[in-house]
């Protein structure tokens, strides 16, 4: 089985024009135990190795590098492009990688010193330092020139950069304005009208990732505070960035810690801890409708058939304030809120959670009058008390929730938090509690002298 | 205050090298009301008009075309990129849309009604038909050459369809490669070593940026049965359909059904349509739970103290399930799990849950203890009992919902739903109807003799 993939992988890469993707061959390796993917690794030319090293797919990079004769696995952490080499060193042993590091050429390895400073999900940790940068004043074909004799060791060529003399990044170039621009024409002519979009190193990789949307953009400079240019991100790595932001935010919303690796690959104690956190959190806030019931007690004795639509009620709420949630979270990471909208949410989910509350309510009045007409249960000689109190109960605690749901992201980005972590429990929490009190409020309203 | 608006829009586009970019210019069009938009549109030129129309962002852009002169609108639909030609015109009233496919020149309307064949969420509805294809056997500088008097017209130059005669795709070269190369080789020898990754229209959005994203593609060809090539999409246009497609899972597990635009732009009407549904679906489940305590009434009625902890109990299970939902449903999206790794899964879930639900068993055993010998509240005679059975239930409860929610993905995808509609509402409908049963039953086994 496991011959078979290693023959495959030959296969793979001794075919020359017909054979597997580096995709492919990524997955390949992946699913193959560490020595032997390092054994298949070996067995391929530089090449090949260097651009199945390069995929971020490949996670047991570090491993296979650390397996491989140190004087290979310099040569091709040297070739690998310099984000992505920075980021296996990272995963690897700290000796491990300082052996590596020691060995590579002086340059590479400044750079990706540079790059091991920023955390990895910002502007820096993102970025690659092999970007192609000319002098503003020079000509088309000048830098054309210039590209096809570095264009192996850049990650993009299809951006350029121009500097002033003192190395301010004053404009970006498209390669395809290049090629279609007059040989000896001067390249700033070809810049577009405006300043260059860039970023600082320490920009966060969601910011990242909407400039880059917002301008169509192939790579976006980052620079330091003289603008003088540190790095590209590029498209690419942007497309990772978001569907690794995704992921995280998922998580948040469904109340989890954000795991740190594939969920099959995390180990039982670290998803324990990743979830107990959490889940303990929401365990002692909900503590408190015990202490509502408790309170309300006396009620309950007397009335047990309250007691009978708690939970559909709680659970209503907790529904309802999750549905707003979700929508306020996206609306707000897709800039169609701002902070300052948030009284215009709250004008929109204050009659919408009474119209839902209205619905509920309807159907669950309707809900007890059948049963009881029916002779399915007998809600006791008030049963149209009963449903009053469930129908008006129902709107109070819809409308909390929508209301609720909606405002808390707001809350937590003013607060300077990500509105993202915002989680489905956590709201349904907050409006259990709440929603106990308001139901058996209105439970004394409606009920005393007669039930209660 | 909209004439400063106006001023500015002006502003923009008169200052040709330092005004606002475009996506600035969209900004300002977006906020104004449209009568002014379109007045202020008519006043840029047409690259600079084009440019703004094209941008995805610009949501009002069929109501602006609509507004302008028939012959102006019809001159800058032609300038546009096609995909977004043909989404705007999709947009408009039909007649106003035919009428203005009716102006336009007969290749760019032919090729626009391709596109509009497709539903906006799959491979056809996203790509335009603007790609650079060459014949396999040309040379590197006639492909360059062809590039510069199409660069225009083109939505990317950077990769180049290499075509049989037959008009087969027979492999694709970037145009870093092509100005790399020797002017004077044949284009065919620099073409990757495998087979072109190509989809069909109908693939899936999710798909095509995942095949973008694992190939580090800038464009994927869309191609027929034949394998001829029919558009491209690229990668900006996937960047949108990530983003579009995260909104709608996220509206989907906060239990509303997907919104069809801004939140602060959806109707009244429309929004409490699409939440409703869901939230009436769910109610119905939950009536099951007052189903479930009128089953367990005379214990109700014997041992009130049970039902204080009902609602602590309840939202727990729906706290762990929503948990493991989130961590499988991306697991799911990102290819970590497959279908066949259910059991994997629920192994780990299972183990997992009765961990967590042994923490929560502890923890509120020790407040029911604490509240008890502190004095706060008396939990009668049978104090340790009821501990024991809140304890117990939890472990019950957590487990069961973990596994439930776990599950639950898979579930759907088996069934052939998007397993991303798997909602943290349903789950806690899912466990709070079970949690009853089980938190009565346990109750029953402990407390039968001595409560019951």
């Amino acid at each position: 089985m496991v011959n078979d993939l290693i023959a495959g992988v030959a296969a793979g890469f001794r075919s020359s024009r017909r054979g597997l993707s580096i995709a492919d061959l990524v997955d390949t390796l992946q699913s193959l135990p560490v020595e032997e993917a390092a054994d298949a690794l070996t067995q391929m030319p530089d090449a090949r190795a260097v651009a199945v090293l390069d995929s971020p797919e490949l996670r047991c990079a570090a491993d296979i590098l650390s397996r491989l004769a140190p004087a290979r696995a310099v040569a091709l952490l040297s070739q690998m492009s310099e984000d992505r080499a920075a980021d296996v060193l990272s995963d690897m042993e700290e000796e491990d990688a300082a052996a590596l590091r020691a060995g590579l050429p002086a340059t590479v390895r400044a750079s990706i010193e540079t790059l091991l400073r920023w955390p990895p999900d910002s502007a820096g940790g993102m970025m690659t330092t092999e970007y192609v940068a000319c002098p503003a004043e020079a000509s088309v074909d000048e830098i054309l020139a210039h590209i096809r004799t570095v264009e192996r060791s850049r990650e993009t060529v299809y951006s350029v950069f121009l500097l002033e003399p003192q190395g301010r990044l004053v404009a970006t170039v498209s390669l395809r304005q290049l090629i279609a621009a007059e040989p000896t024409s001067r390249v700033i002519d070809l810049a577009r009208g405006h300043d260059p979009i860039t970023v600082a190193p320490t920009t966060d990789r969601e910011e990242v990732a909407h400039l880059i949307r917002r301008h169509d953009l192939l790579a976006l400079p980052v620079v330091d505070e003289q603008g003088r240019p540190m790095g590209i991100v590029t498209v690419d790595d942007v497309l990772d960035a978001l569907v690794a932001a995704y992921t995280e935010d998922t998580q948040k919303f469904g109340g989890v810690e954000a795991l740190d690796g594939p969920y099959l690959e995390t180990g039982f104690l670290a998803m324990i801890r990743k979830r107990a956190g959490w889940l303990s959190i929401l365990f002692f806030s909900e503590m408190l409708t015990a202490s509502a019931m408790q309170h309300f007690e006396s009620e309950l004795e007397r009335a047990v058939v309250l007691t009978l639509f708690i939970p559909l009620i709680m659970s209503s709420g907790g529904n309802s304030g999750s549905q707003a949630t979700s929508l306020i979270i996206r609306a707000l990471a897709l800039g169609q809120v701002r902070l300052r909208d948030w009284w215009r949410v709250a004008l929109r989910e204050l009659p919408a959670g009474m119209a839902l509350g209205a619905i509920l309510g309807l159907l669950g009045m309707a809900r007890i009058a059948l049963w009881q007409t029916l002779g399915f249960y007998d809600y006791g000689p008030h049963w149209v008390l009963v449903a009053t109190t469930v129908g008006t109960g129902l709107v109070g605690i819809v409308t909390f929730g929508s209301l609720a749901g909606s405002m808390l992201p707001f809350l937590l980005q003013r607060m300077g938090f990500d509105p993202a972590s915002a989680s489905a429990p956590f709201v349904a929490t907050l409006v259990d509690v709440t929603g106990l009190v308001i139901y058996f409020t209105i439970a004394l309203a409606i009920l005393s002298g007669t039930l209660l």
